[in-house]
């Protein structure tokens, strides 16, 4: 489905219910609530579904748009969703319309489906449809599509961040984007909870192989004593690589059932996946993991030694 | 001076040495090093002064410019420079022209100055005068700009960042910006020792009225046990303000001369200057700083009082 076709299908319609996938981040958070408003601007009747798994950061970009319980919609779609397994928790019925950037989109809407996989956000692709829909976004849309693209480039630094993302990030702030408040929000504001666990974690840290291998070890106690919750545990497995000098990063985190999950990641001069299947998990080669029952100082050891024994020569 | 004027200005001379400010960052040593690489396109001779205080970070950058002992120029020209007392160390002498973006530049260069203090960085400045020189940046002068204007927007992210911002980098990332490899080395990547550092402070971080106040300490032991050098506290005085709910962060450090220098950050309930000229120091209202003959304890109690007795009613 091109952009225009896909305008042409909500123009058509009315009476809107927008999901967003499980574990809701800021893209799909941002690009549904930014469709949403476009469709009131045009006259529609449209709500998000209440994703039960909103978090702090997101919710107050959701609050406006929440469907009450009892709306009775006519037209489902789904925005930043990949698969029907990844529909929100508590939702169950069918989509017709699937908006996204995810490679591996499964088709769950048929040819109702507009996946531009090369865009880095699905803000980009809801930015196009606003555009064919409604001319340029309005301020809250602008706000709301910032947050998607910004948060799924961590603020452009990710590897997916082309020339392309910048361009709709001048395009909106042009439109009104208040990044002087998103970017403190969303990139420089952190949980007292999150600065302690990391604290810990980077006094922890401990190197191998001349600082080649770097080891990240958090435990219960760790989380206890921080104060820490799931919500603070984002890309912890990212820490241990941001040493100079890192080649192989391994992160260990214990688990309240008594095995401990692992994380390697290397700059492809060891294979990780293959390093993980020594302990029964798996992955991609410069990215994989494993769960053991065992105890974080027993598989960082473990880890160590089964990567020192891929060293290449 | 224009753009245009400064172009014809740069055609007219030859042999060129380009001064970089002291402490130089990221935008001072990409900018200088993309105008010489297009000098040198032009086929004039051109060199970057070697300013001593280069940084690891920046070192490669800097590396094919740096002019030979016994170079001669004719033409000294300032990038990035705001003015004379930042000439770099050793350097004794007068510059010519100044390309620069800052609101405080002195004049030094006279008529001869093209200063534009809307930009965020002077690499955007430096692409118009390349455009004007030479048309499209090549693949080096696009990596060299883009350090320039992602460090000094902390990668998008800081208060200048401005539409024209994002534009630029999608122009450097068209004419072969190594993005990936910039946004790794640039942003992804930090020494052990200031790893180690920033888990002490973190974990040594303390709350008063309900998180609003966050105090970071910084210790000689401290920097000792984590091995760390000038080179590793760039920004320490932003850590404390990254806890969500703050208002105030102070930040105290020990140094060697028997002394502490402490920072004041608010958003603006408090005022920073009236804190820290209450210790002899001074600054903004959102942003001071003083030097006191104390222990850092001591220091760090006295600023929490006196903020706390300043606190908005």
């Amino acid at each position: 489905m091109t952009v225009s076709e896909c305008a042409a299908f909500l123009r058509g319609r009315d009476c809107f219910l927008i999901l967003t996938h499980q574990r809701p981040d800021g893209d799909t958070v941002g690009s549904a609530g930014a469709l949403c408003h476009c469709l009131r601007r045009l006259g529609k009747t449209a709500w998000l579904y209440p994703n039960p798994e909103i978090t702090e950061t997101y919710a107050e970009f959701a609050a406006p748009y929440l469907a009450p319980a009892d709306y009775v919609p006519e037209t489902v779609l789904a925005v930043d969703v990949a698969a029907e397994n990844m529909f929100p928790r508590g939702f169950s019925g069918k989509a017709e319309l699937s908006v996204d950037h995810h490679p591996s989109n499964s088709g769950f809407a048929g040819e109702n489906t507009l996946c531009l996989p090369e865009k880095a956000s699905c803000g980009e692709i809801v930015l196009q449809l606003i555009a064919e829909l409604a001319g340029a976004p309005c301020r809250e849309e602008a706000d709301l599509l910032y947050v998607a693209v910004s948060t799924d480039t961590g603020c452009f630094l990710y590897g997916n961040t082309e020339a392309d993302t910048h361009l709709a990030a001048a395009e909106l702030i042009d439109a009104g984007a208040d990044v002087k408040r998103l970017n403190k929000l969303l990139f420089r504001t952190v949980s007292m909870a999150r600065l302690k666990l990391e604290g810990m974690i980077y006094t922890g840290l401990t190197q191998y192989r001349e600082g080649q291998i770097n080891v990240a070890k958090i435990t219960l106690d760790m989380m206890a004593r921080a104060g820490a919750t799931e919500d603070d545990c984002d890309d912890l497995a990212n820490l241990a690589g941001k040493v100079r000098g890192n080649r192989v990063a391994i992160t260990v985190r214990e688990q309240e059932n008594g095995t401990c999950r692992a994380s390697v990641r290397t700059d492809g001069s060891v294979d990780a996946s293959a390093v993980c299947a020594r302990f029964g998990g798996g992955g991609h080669k410069m990215a994989a993991g494993c769960t053991v029952e065992t105890d974080v100082e027993t598989l960082a050891r473990a880890l160590v030694e089964a990567v020192s024994a891929a060293w290449p020569t």
